[in-house]
C-alpha cells in the first residue's frame, strides 16, 4: 500500500529485545516511519535482534556498512542484558569512554527521585568514543550520536543509540535526531506531510479511488494508506526544493485527495472521529444521547474517548435485552414482535427513546447482530441499522452489512455511526 | 521481558513489504514467535524490508547463510511489485519454474467466485526449483517449501515463502510449516506451552513476582510477559526428552505461577477476563447490569465482547452527566452535593441503581476522573471507585488510582471492574 519515494538517503533500523521476537508488537518501528516521512526520509531496512552480544555486533556492522544513518533502539538499560552500548562500540571498532559528567547526571537524577541508584547504572555513563549524548528526560539512560564522515566518499554517516521505552525515545528523536538527519540527509530538501482520515469506508474502496495519487509515482512523493478502528488513515508526504513548492505540492495533494474521496474526509493530524463530531456538536450548542444494542457501550465509549466530551453527550442506555429496550427506551411490544429487535423501526424507536430518555437534542441507535451465531436467512450475521433522532423532528435510519468477526462487525458499526452523525452535523 | 530458551535452531523471519517501513504494524512477528514458542523454537533475527528485488534478494541470502530454517512472508501477490518469488529463487541461485497444474488450481478459484484471471496471476504459477507449493484455501497466491541439505553439514535446510495477509498465512504456517519445523529441527524434542493471564495487577508487579520462573534460566524453558488491555499475559514453554517430561515440566511451572500470582489468575489459552465472567456468570445463573460514568461504555463493550452474553447482560445505563445519574439510577441529590459524582458513596447508589432499573441480579458501577482535566487536589486524575451491588443483599465498593492517559486510565478502569466482579463471583 506504500509507494516509496526515491531512495535518497539510506536509513536502517535495528531494534533490540528478545521480547521482540518472544510475542511483543514492535510499535517503534511504525512510529519511526511514519515521523521520517514527515522529512521526506524512509527506512530501508529493520531488524528486530534479541539480547545477544555477538548476533547484535555483526547486524550493526552489516547495517552501518549498507547505511546512510542507522538508528538502534532499546537494550541501554542498566542490567547486564542490556548490551547495546558494548556492541555498536565494538561493531565500529571503537572503545567505550567513560564519562563522569554523565555518571554525576544519572545520579543527580536517583537523587532527585529519593532513590539509591543501583550499582548497575554506572554502565550507563559510557559513550561510543567520540559520540555524543542524547539527554533523557524521562529515563537514566542517554541516548548516543556519532556522526562521522566516509573515508572514501566523505559522506556523513550517522549511528544513534536509543533507550527501548517509547515515553523517552520518542522525545529524543524528535529533539535530537529528527533535525539532525534533515540536516545531514534532507539539506535543501523541504519537505511537508499531511495526514488525512477518512470514515464510511474500506481500506480498498479508498485504495481504489486514491490511485490517482499513490499510482502516479512522482519523485519525491511518498503515500501510505492504513486501515483501523473503522477508518482509513491517508498518510501524504512531498519534498521540493524550497519550502514554499512543498506546501504547493501538498496542497496539490490534498484538493485531489478531496476530489476523490473528499465525502468521507473528516479531518486532517491529530482529528479523530470522536473529536470531529465532538467539535460540530459543541459549536452548534447540541447534546448528544445513544441507545446501543449489538454494539453494547462501543460507540459511547468511542464519544467519551474525546476529553471535554461531558460538554455535549449526556450518556444513554444500553439496551441488550429486549426488556430494556421496551423499559428503558419505550420501544413498543408491536415493532419487537413483528419486526424484531434488528429492523429499522426498532432502530427509530430506540433513538428517539434516547432522546425522550435523556433530555438531549440528538438520540442515535445501534442495533444488529454481531454474531458469530444468532445470524439468519434473512437478517444475517453482520446486519446492522443506525437510527439518528434530531436535531428538531429529523429521523434518519441506515442498514448497513459489515464483514469480518463480532470485534470488527461492532467497531465498524461504532465507526460508521459516527460517521453518519459527522455528516448530518457537518451537512446543515 | 523474554528469556529465550538455549539456542536450538536458528529460525530466521523475513517481511517483505513497504508498508511496513511506511508506517504499518508489524503482526506477522509476535504470531509467528508466539507460535514457535509452542514448539520450543524461537526467532533468532527478524528483518522487514521494501518491495525492492536487489535488496531483498541479498538479505534471503545473508539470512540463508545464517539460519537453520528461513520464513518470508508477503510479495506473493501477482502484480509487479511482488518480487518475493524472484529474490529467492536468486538469492539461491535456483531457477523459477512454471508448474502447470498449479496454474490451473488458480484458474479454477477465480472459476468459482465467478470472476476473470488477470493475467498477471500467471506469475503466481512459478515455483523455485525444488520447492513444493503450500496450498492457500484463503487466496490465489501459494506458499512454497524448499528443504535442502547442508553441503558441509547434512543439516537439513529449510526455506518456507507464504503470503503475506494474516488469513492466509495463518492456516499455512500451522498446517504445513510448524509440524515440518517441528520435525526437522525439535525431533525427539517435545515440548508444551502455556499461557495464563492476570488481571488486577500491573506488568511490573507481575514481573517481580514471576521471577522465580523467568530467572532461573533453565535450559528447555521460554518465558514471555506481554502486558495491554489491563491484563498481563504470561506465556511459558518447556522442551523435554519426553511428552510426558513435557507435560510434567509445564505442570510444575503453572503450579509456581499459581504460588507468585494465584489470586491474579482468571484464566489460560484463549480465555478472556469477559468470558472468565461470563463462564461464571451462566453457571450461577445470575445476571449482570452496568451503570458507567467515566468510561462510559468501555465496561459492557468489554462484558458483551464475549460471544453469547445476552444470556446474563441485561444492559445498562451510561449515566455522563449528573442529571442522568439521578433521572436513571437514582442517585441522591445529597450525594452528588455533598460527596460528588466521584465518592465511594455515588459509585454504590449507581450500582443499586443499575439493578433496581433492569431487574439483574448484579449492578456494577463505575465512576472516576479519567482526565486530562478535571482532576483536584483530593480527587486527582485516574480516582475511580467501581461499585458492585449484588447478588443479595451485598454490596462492596473499590477506591483505586490508575496511571497514565485518559485511555489507559479508562481501560484499566474497565479491566478493573471485570477483574473485581470475577474474584466476587469465583469466591462464593
Amino acid at each position: 500500500m506504500s509507494r516509496a519515494s526515491a531512495p535518497g538517503a539510506r536509513v536502517e533500523l535495528i531494534c533490540v529485545g528478545s521480547e521482540l521476537l518472544g510475542g511483543k508488537t514492535n510499535t517503534h518501528q511504525s512510529y519511526i516511519s511514519l515521523a521520517l516521512a514527515r522529512f521526506g526520509l524512509s527506512l530501508s531496512r529493520e531488524s528486530s535482534l534479541p539480547d545477544d552480544l555477538e548476533p547484535l555486533k555483526s547486524a550493526i556492522a552489516e547495517a552501518f556498512s549498507r547505511a546512510d544513518a542507522l538508528i538502534v533502539c532499546g537494550g541501554l538499560g542498566p542490567t547486564f542484558d542490556d548490551i547495546t552500548r558494548e556492541a555498536a562500540a565494538a561493531a565500529l571498532g571503537r572503545p567505550l569512554v567513560f564519562k563522569p559528567e554523565l555518571f554525576a547526571q544519572i545520579k543527580r537524577r536517583f537523587q532527585r527521585f529519593r532513590t539509591r541508584m543501583p550499582a548497575e547504572n554506572r554502565r550507563q555513563a559510557y559513550l561510543i568514543s567520540g559520540a555524543s549524548a542524547l539527554k533523557n528526560n524521562f529515563g537514566s539512560a542517554p541516548g548516543q550520536m556519532l556522526v562521522t564522515r566516509g573515508a572514501d566518499t566523505g559522506k556523513p554517516r550517522m549511528l544513534v543509540l536509543l533507550p527501548g521505552p517509547f515515553a523517552e525515545l520518542s522525545p529524543m528523536f524528535e529533539r535530537d535526531v529528527l533535525p539532525r538527519l534533515k540536516r545531514l540527509y534532507a539539506r535543501g530538501v523541504f519537505s511537508r506531510a499531511l495526514s488525512v482520515h477518512l470514515a464510511g469506508m474500506t481500506e480498498s474502496a479508498a485504495d481504489e479511488r486514491l490511485k490517482i495519487l499513490t499510482r502516479r509515482h512522482r519523485p519525491g512523493e511518498a503515500f501510505t494508506i492504513l486501515a483501523g478502528r473503522g477508518q482509513v488513515d491517508f498518510h501524504a508526504a512531498a519534498t521540493a526544493p524550497s519550502a514554499a513548492q512543498a506546501a504547493k505540492r501538498i496542497t496539490g495533494i490534498r484538493r485531489l485527495i478531496r476530489r476523490a474521496v473528499g465525502e468521507h474526509v473528516f479531518g486532517e493530524g491529530e482529528t479523530t472521529l470522536e473529536s470531529a463530531v465532538g467539535a460540530l456538536l459543541r459549536r452548534r450548542r447540541l447534546t448528544l444521547a445513544s441507545a446501543e444494542s449489538c454494539t453494547a457501550g462501543f460507540f459511547s465509549g468511542r464519544v467519551t474517548a474525546a476529553p471535554g466530551s461531558s460538554d455535549y453527550f449526556k450518556g444513554g442506555v444500553i439496551a441488550y435485552s429486549n426488556e430494556l429496550k421496551m423499559k428503558m427506551l419505550g420501544v413498543s411490544t408491536e415493532t419487537l414482535r413483528r419486526r424484531g429487535a434488528v429492523s429499522a423501526e426498532c432502530a427509530r424507536e430506540m433513538a428517539e427513546g434516547a432522546r425522550r430518555a435523556t433530555g438531549a437534542s440528538i438520540g442515535l441507535s445501534i442495533t444488529g447482530i454481531a454474531g458469530p451465531s444468532g445470524g439468519t436467512k434473512t437478517k444475517p450475521v453482520g446486519l446492522v441499522y443506525i437510527g439518528l433522532a434530531g436535531p428538531g423532528a429529523a429521523c434518519s435510519v441506515w442498514e448497513s452489512r459489515f464483514l469480518g468477526s463480532r470485534h470488527t462487525v461492532r467497531e465498524r458499526a461504532a465507526a460508521a455511526a459516527l460517521y453518519r452523525l459527522w455528516r448530518m452535523l457537518s451537512q446543515r
